[in-house]
């Protein structure tokens, strides 16, 4: 699979073409320093071998905000230098923290806009990103993204929105500038050979919001700047974000958070064709840059298949990672059965929202990280079998079965289904043994089986299969 | 050109494959019937040998509301008649009314939901359809649009936002069950051989909102109801819609306004991808259904190109046509160099949100409807030439040249771009002789020349050409 040949990123040999692009956690304090809980974290996903770790965004600043960990000051690169040298020290990997401004927000749902900014505070954000970059660089870590997607300071200077009237505002160039100085500073503060990489918003899906038009524009900038990587999001931002009275307005809970996260009623692959275009027009201008593509991307076959098909250089997975750190290994190892799939449901989205620890709604309650074990004995059905029924209630489908046994602890149930006679996919996946299918009609007829998985992914033989029709 | 062949639907023959789809014009009285304005705006449709005219939503029903035609009673029946007639008298093409439900909305920002309506309110809106529907018939139309797209009844739901507990909610079937139900009931009334037709939303664009994934699975349920069109928009929700204190909300006002009608920051073809699949998997369920596609189709050159490619079996055009409601005739005939083109400024779209009947920005002021004439005099630049200019301002590039002259009047100036060397393509249009290029970046050449048109569509030569930097 080329997905598990190694990719060359300037100075930095990638193991594998997987990337963990950087998820908010909530786990660290507000006091920036790495925390245990944050180290488990990465080191969990270390240890499932993914080519590249972008550590969530560290602020290059001091601002008040939530848990956030920081770059900002000299203090702060001790733990970081420990928290690459562990990462390092457990995988084949490469790791990189991604580095942020943001502006400030309140609990009245006031936030500071780009327009408030003086030219010496723009200066002064420069020069914050490129101190950190340093910092990032003394740390021991592989290379640095600095952070221009979504709803912070330089993708607000991109953004369409950018209603400033002078040398920062308006016309594209001006839109850029700031992104152009930021990149030009890190890189005379980093040098030539410490890989710098980008993640912009490939479309701001907002209203009065930019596209593809600009986004491909800005791609190229990167490239003739010298940018080793750009990964590309989408969404996220403060201008359609929904606000909760008593909390700071939060990006991620409007249609653009969705677009950001696509959840199972998202089609796979959601923002694949924005990347793949952004790529085509770089390319056709003679760079080289690798593209990373995110997105919904659930399994290693997709990945393999954006990566066949020249539509991306890298694959980028969160919320899949965030479900089974051990995906790349799996993979890599032939074991692809053994992955727990993500269900997109965005609990995970869910719990961010609402300023809580970031965890996976398939953990096991109250578990900080995903589950470890070497266990290879597979669930059983009991002997009188899974016994799966399915009846039509109400215009949904009800489906109800046996519980499955473990050695270890049966971790939960994956749902296939068929349509009209089609192939079997993973519906998703529950812990409980009932589930409700609401994606259903009455022209059709539905084929269900399920499998019982442990900690370690290990399956059960599948259920008996119902086939059933509203 | 494929584009100019007969295309039959059911009992209709299409002289050629350009769509009008049904786009608000707020020049009706409150009253719901056919005024002089709304007959002469649809009649230079006509003359312009567009393939199908979709005449603006007709209220089902006698809700109040703003400007809206009804066809709610007998009594509105007369006019229709009147007004299908002289389209008739004056056209090849075919022309069908787009009916519609919507609640009610208030001032206040209050809008009834679905979730309010009893059963027999439901009943109520299917027999209301129905009704509508003959009265079409009697008219003299050669067919019906039910509108089940944006923010109105039917499209409600069908929405994935669709909370009611009973058989019209939650499951994708329940929020099918009045969707189909209309069909089926409408097609009692009006029998077999009477086109029937559907608009409705490929993709909601809203937060939790439905994509692809249902509304393949609604246009399949639409085809095998019989439907004979299926026309694919996006967006126009009311979840997003920004309320301007003392009028009612208005969906197109929010994000998933900007889907649903694509300004110049869109690519083009914009909805294109969604109608393409969603035609692929009604074909590959065994069914031939027309797919009618829209959303910032600017040329009859892209129109045959949708339809070469197979993507559509139709192609609408709604603020191209406002732009040139001889589009189709122009191009039939040879002369797509005298088709006046639209900037996709979406000036109308604002109008249209602000209340105000809506006009093309790039007719003369004051008017009304779209200018007519037979002229074929060239305008002409003056004798020491047009002097175009170029020069960067801030950042952007600022663009000025000497007025032209015209033996019947000036229209507007197009102005045609050239990046890098690269085709010279239109950027837009303006009816001053200076233009702000904010479109533009510092590593890149731009070269502009610019063209006089007439109100015939006659273009002048073009202006020197300029070249400049940032």
């Amino acid at each position: 699979m080329l997905l598990f040949e190694p990719f060359t990123i300037n100075t930095m040999v990638l193991p594998n073409r997987l990337v963990l692009p950087a998820m908010v956690t909530r786990l660290s304090g507000e006091d920036g320093f790495v925390n245990k809980d944050i180290r488990d974290r990465y080191l969990r996903f270390a240890r499932g071998e993914v080519g590249l770790i972008v550590i969530e965004a560290m602020g290059v600043h001091d601002a008040r905000s939530g848990p956030l960990l920081r770059l900002s000051r000299d203090e702060f690169i001790p733990g970081q230098t420990d928290l690459a040298k562990a990462i390092h020290d457990c995988s084949p990997g490469k790791v990189v923290p991604q580095i942020i401004h943001f502006l400030k927000v309140a609990r009245s749902g006031w936030r500071q806009k780009i327009k408030d900014l003086s030219l010496e505070e723009i200066r002064f954000i420069i020069e914050a990103y490129a101190a950190a970059a340093g910092r990032a660089r003394q740390a021991g870590f592989d290379g640095v993204e600095l952070h221009m997607a979504h709803a912070y300071t330089v993708s607000s200077f991109l953004s369409l929105r950018n209603a400033r009237n002078d040398e920062y505002g308006r016309s594209l160039e001006n839109r850029m500038r700031l992104m152009s100085e930021v990149i030009l500073r890190v890189r005379q503060t980093i040098g030539k050979d410490f890989p710098l990489g980008i993640r912009f918003d490939g479309e701001e899906c907002i209203k009065n919001g930019y596209t593809l038009n600009d986004s491909r524009q800005m791609a190229l900038r990167m490239a003739q700047l010298g940018v080793d990587w750009i990964s590309v999001s989408a969404g996220g931002k403060f201008e359609d974000a929904i606000h909760k009275p008593g909390t700071p307005l939060y990006p991620y809970t409007g249609y653009s958070g969705d677009r950001c996260m696509p959840s199972a009623h998202y089609p796979d692959l959601a923002n694949v064709p924005v990347t793949e275009a952004i790529q085509k027009y770089v390319r056709e201008h003679g760079f080289t840059t690798p593209l990373i593509a995110t997105g919904k991307i659930r399994t290693p076959e997709q990945a393999e298949n954006i990566l066949q098909g020249g539509r991306a250089d890298l694959v980028g997975m969160a919320r899949a990672l965030l479900a089974d750190p051990d995906l790349p290994k799996k993979a890599r190892n032939g074991k692809e059965e053994k992955i727990i799939r993500c269900t997109y449901g965005n609990v995970c989205k869910n719990l961010d929202e609402n300023f809580h620890k970031v965890t996976c709604v398939l953990w096991s309650k109250g578990s900080l990280q995903a589950p470890e074990s070497s266990d290879d004995q597979a669930p059983m059905w009991p002997d009188h079998g899974a016994q799966l029924k399915a009846e039509s209630v109400k215009g949904q489908i009800f489906l109800n079965w046996n519980p499955a046994t473990d050695n270890e602890a049966i971790y939960g149930y994956e749902i296939y289904r068929s349509t009209d006679s089609h192939t079997f996919d993973h519906l998703t996946s529950v812990k409980r043994t009932t589930y409700y299918d609401l994606d259903v009609v009455a022209a059709s007829s539905y084929s269900y089986y399920i499998v019982a998985y442990d900690l370690a992914g290990n399956h059960s033989s599948n259920s008996n299969t119902v086939v059933t029709r509203l």
